[in-house]
């Protein structure tokens, strides 16, 4: 995976994140905000601290949560920054009742994004160290309704995202081909519908059938649960 | 593209396509139903008659809706049959009120959806008849909300759906290319964050734009605009 | 129809429209937006051309949709105006990356909007050469979901929009009235709840029919299937 | 306004109202019932009493809401009826905590409701008792996001509704005409994009007035501040 | 209940009732707004008139729906006011189509919520004036969708709101005892699963039930349907 | 922590976590759902095993979804059971596109839910171990989006869930009571719109800190960064 420049990454979301985390702060509040009517709307400064060693993502879901409650954001890291703590990472402006509304919901998602980064950069770091010449990538075992955070999250931390939903790859494993009746007719299948847009993924057990996953036009090999050598397992 | 058994295209179909149909039925009676309180709720059969030649197309949609009436349908025909008129093509049994709900919208989203499958399947007869050996495929210029349906007809008709959404394969058009300097570090710089589960297309208007494309790794060439003989769309 | 000035045409649009174009963003982009972060966030101008001669239709559309995406959008040419191809619409300053995550979900807005406006045209131009004293109506024949977008086309078009929804207007068919017996009890039954605040429609096969339904208080009277002069066809 | 069964006025419903009730409960639960914990799921049967004098209202909605709950309820008075107290009006069956988890929704709809269907009745009676060849109306004066279970409890009880919402009757005041400079030209304005299908009213304050809106088009008059005998609204 | 700074109230409120007024204005344009178009966009001043004697109360409400028509409201009463009739209360500056679209609503909501403020209000001054030392408190009798803007409106007039919704409060009461065995059952089997977060209130019938509950670890006790003196109630 | 027949923890769950699910079903399949295409609707038996050793949670979440898909699940461990691995948990009957097609999502749910479950019965079992006599409590430190799920498994785990939001416990920390100048202003300015339904929490770092809050009516003091023997949390 080429090294990116992290902050672009922002130009991945599409707009409809800003209506997920209108969501989360009403999870959080359905009804009344006592402990803001008790603050008040005096302008306050916030430090968001850095307190475990790790790698910053998530700054763009951070940025618009604080720009739903009139509050500004300024930075002290850039996005896929390593740092020690502790760190100050950031600072908000705004009304204390408002910072107070946002902080625990900010806290939540900049903590589980920076926390898949961080991980996710550790991999590769061991990756490198060990000479391994493949790709970490991630799975769709994400938290329901949070995946865009934590997909993006890996890709901050320099992983692969995999595939991000069912509509995005076709990966065929034991039971589409038990019930095609052969890797070629499960591959034929799914071309049928997927054309020529989508990448079709196979996971095989042995080299007869990653081959013949490849002449039925496979795009990606997964060899899951071999012994041996195992030397082109390109995902999971 | 594989000779589908059309009416198993439905398997294709997410569960969320019903909300969308609610949300259709809510716009044709955003408060009351002054026709339906007229008609009453007496036990009615109304039939889907077809008035011009063509494809079949969108039988999962008027099922769930009028599911959704309490109604029950009875097709005399398959996804994907091709009717001459006058054809009797499916009849409805429910409230006389229930039906009269449903009608508009119904009938809207089967007409569309088979409009589409049959200008699709004439393409389709068009290239066999002429011995073309390419794919007919869709394109992204579909009905804003609507594209489920629209692409679905697609595959019912027997072309290929193209690209879905922005989200599921990385097509470098141009300005995607100028903006990075090269087609070589336009198609780097989208595998960087695609990774190895999408496919990349990239639009060249050369023979030479095509080799430095397949070179940096690209899946799909689109020929664009070329003056000669070349192949429109070639898939690899 | 009185001729109107297009642009106040805006005026008529409710507030909520906003939201649709939201939804529609969403549809072409359900995760990642891979090819916006090859392209970046340079400031780039875009042309809306028109290839084929038409009506401009969909400007407020089209310019909120630009206005969610941070991007300015400049016109020469009015709403409703006719013009001859090739012919630049309009320009759209913004990011590259916002104008074409935009750009696809703006053309099919504005190109569906702006052929019903077109048509509608042609039907009332006709209409005019003929000297027929008559209104050129729509109907709800419309795509589920973007029936505001359609029916504003009409309007632009100089065409009626007939009743937009079941909710505003009562249309009293064959089936309303076998279902009561009579003409006059069908309308009878639509007045007690349907009061004085709309109209009712009835659908008639002969003079007598019409009659009936003019003395039972029908607001409009559609002749449909009817042979000879007919001239009284006020819709469909 | 003829009199109707009310049970069938339940015909005049959209599907979507289902969806409000849906919000409803969960306006009221938006996280944990810790009541339906203690209470457990021993089936149990609830009695509904009516304590004041009134007009029973908003059957469909109680039902719906119990539907959802997985319980079943029994009338011992049909839509529409009066009942003097205390007066057993239905028997909710179900589970105890499904019972108490709907229980205050329901009554504020149901209360509600037919609060408003007794006094429409009420002002019914007296313009009988009167001899006033009137129609009793409602206005849009109702509580946001509730409005459907209003205008439905005003039909229950006898009265017009009016109209519904903006988009279903065109209603010109003060402002409208001051807008356009004369009745005649704000009538015209109105009628160039509701065409034949809705109803202009017009509000005047003199004869003069009542005159030239009748003149220009305009279907219903109101005489709003009116001196002398004029009769508060003619329908037409 | 301590006096409060009623325009401080406002910080009670989450960022989601925003969406509730965007809503609210849907209900009443559910397609084209006609008086909209007719009026057009000269800017225009409206005022708002209290009529009657009361508090007023709604002012976050009624500013935000006009900040979403792009309209500026200027107050001359602070929230919580008590005002005379003929007082006017506020101006509303802004395109006349806009200021007309929202007129309707706005009022629905501020005459509502004025008036359960002054309704608590005027139950306040009754305690005080006949020296009675307990608390005027709301009930969860509330419109269905519209409970923020009611509980507002009791805490502008200065009752406490009681619990606002079943997750926010434990009571228990008859069917939750009976379904235990006794009360102290009933407070223990709530208390494992609200846990030292939530007060529970039990509704008792006698002095030996409320004993019986203050042992358990009730927090309140509700004494309903007694006879005698009954002094210590707390709620409704 | 009285000790729970988990089974009914059920009852605590509101009706709308039902549409959760289908926002996170969708979130996995926004367009075309290949894989089912390809494996059609035989029906199949799928076992869920559990790999390490833990509590299970999350039953409720797991039917509702395969409810949804029209699959039947069949368990072998009841909610809140401890198990080895490997365990056959639970059987899910079904068509296989549809046991597929919910799957993820599925285990995605389960897992965390019983993840959480099981680190807060570790945390109650060194408790009793250590003789420790208070409360292990949750936080609101959730996945946005997610905090039923999390809070539901803190509960099946038996730990005190804590406050679930802001709105239904008042909490007071450092901020609150410095911007009203002491604990006791800020204990009554929390008092003056939370009443007698809330309870209010107070922060404490001193003893002396705690005698000022308990004297002001706070309900719960909580210890924080004390040091010396202070127990962590004082439940009143």
């Amino acid at each position: 995976m080429e090294s990116t420049t992290t902050s672009s990454l922002e130009h991945l979301l599409p707009q409809n994140f800003k209506d997920d985390i209108k969501a989360w702060l009403k999870e959080d509040i359905p009804s009344f905000d006592y402990g803001g009517y008790v603050v008040g709307d005096d302008v306050k400064i916030a430090s968001l601290l850095g307190k475990t060693p790790g790698v910053l993502a998530g700054v763009p879901f951070f940025n618009e949560l604080f720009r739903q409650l009139n509050c500004r954001v300024d930075w002290f890291l850039k996005e896929g920054e390593f740092f020690q703590p502790v760190k100050e990472v950031a600072r908000v402006h705004g009304k204390a009742r408002n910072i107070l509304l946002g902080e625990r919901t900010a806290l939540n998602i900049i903590a589980r994004c920076s926390g898949i980064a961080t991980r996710a950069k550790r991999c590769n770091d061991l990756k490198k160290k060990h000479g391994f010449h493949g790709v970490i990538a991630g799975t769709r075992k994400t938290t329901p309704g949070f995946r865009l955070v934590e997909k993006y999250g890996m890709l901050v931390g320099g992983a692969d995202t995999h595939r991000v939903d069912l509509s995005s790859m076709v990966m065929l494993k034991d039971n589409h081909i038990w019930s095609q009746g052969s890797i070629t007719q499960a591959v034929n299948r799914a071309r049928a519908v997927s054309g020529f847009s989508l990448k079709v993924e196979v996971e095989c057990r042995t080299e007869s059938e990653a081959d013949e996953a490849i002449l039925a036009g496979a795009n990606v090999i997964m060899l899951d649960n071999m012994q041996g050598e195992g030397l082109k397992t390109v995902a999971k």
